[in-house]
């Protein structure tokens, strides 16, 4: 009865290592997700590339943010943003949205430098909105937590696209 | 009474959209993953450029998957690619992996067009390794479900690195 039992017992080990879904030696990881905390329940934009085309398909500007992950000035900006209820839902209805932890190749999204936290807005057309700036003088495209009215009021200058403005 | 619970529920209510996290109209999203369903155990890079800055920095082979949510034979590869603990281990361990669903400018990256699912391997030294192919002489970067064990076999070509043929 007990080897029948070991039998089965062995037999269900050789079937779950088999079949069991694979583990990093390491444990268990929380999958990683698109929105890196950004705003879970927005739909990003994985690449440049996809946001662009996104933007143009459906005429709507982009907002690309880059950041690091490491940097408090990022997290502080992180918190307040992904909490602001006016921010969240003015990007979900109005927005293409796209959050970079790495530099593009493309020079135009660091008009003054490469720095994070920064926000910059590109219109359907594909022009980079260098006119919608931030508060600081040496970091035109940087936000502080303090920041996010202007922020937002920045989003909505952003809405009017360029062509509307023709 | 009853009114002083009405106001304590009235209270509650506007605390509670106040501060309430942001919800789509048409629902709670589930947050999305880097992974796609292609491991959600693994560590993928966002972009192409991360994924070839980590490359060169861990000295490890590039994998950049291409494929399509809609796609059926997309889907039936990332099935039992998922499952495939020797492919998910040999990934986690020796490979940088990125998974798009938009192509990128790079042309180096569709030698032979653009169709999904295609599978390219770039080497730390940046080079794509267009000798690693499957077994599709019209589609070289193509695999199909049936083609797993060959993609191992191309996996562990790809870790002998080019640095060290020379």
């Amino acid at each position: 009865m007990i080897k029948a039992l070991v039998s089965v017992l062995l037999v269900l080990v050789a079937v779950s290592s088999t079949f069991g879904k694979y583990i990093p030696k390491s444990g268990k990881r929380i999958p990683q997700t698109l929105s890196r905390g950004w705003g879970d329940q927005l739909i990003w934009a994985q690449t440049y590339e996809e946001g662009l085309y996104w933007s143009r398909s459906r005429n709507k500007p982009l907002m690309v943010l880059f950041h690091l992950e490491d940097c408090p000035h990022s997290q502080a900006l992180r918190k307040v943003f992904s909490e602001d209820n006016d921010i969240q839902r003015t990007l979900d209805l109005d927005f293409v949205i796209l959050n970079l932890v790495y530099e593009t190749t493309d020079k135009h999204l660091s008009p003054d430098g490469q720095y994070v936290p920064r926000i910059i807005f590109v219109d359907p057309t594909m022009t980079v909105r260098a006119d919608i700036t931030g508060r600081y003088a040496n970091r035109m495209y940087a936000y502080e937590p303090s920041d996010i009215k202007l922020l937002l009021s920045n989003m909505r200058k952003a809405k009017k696209l360029l062509k509307s403005e023709l």
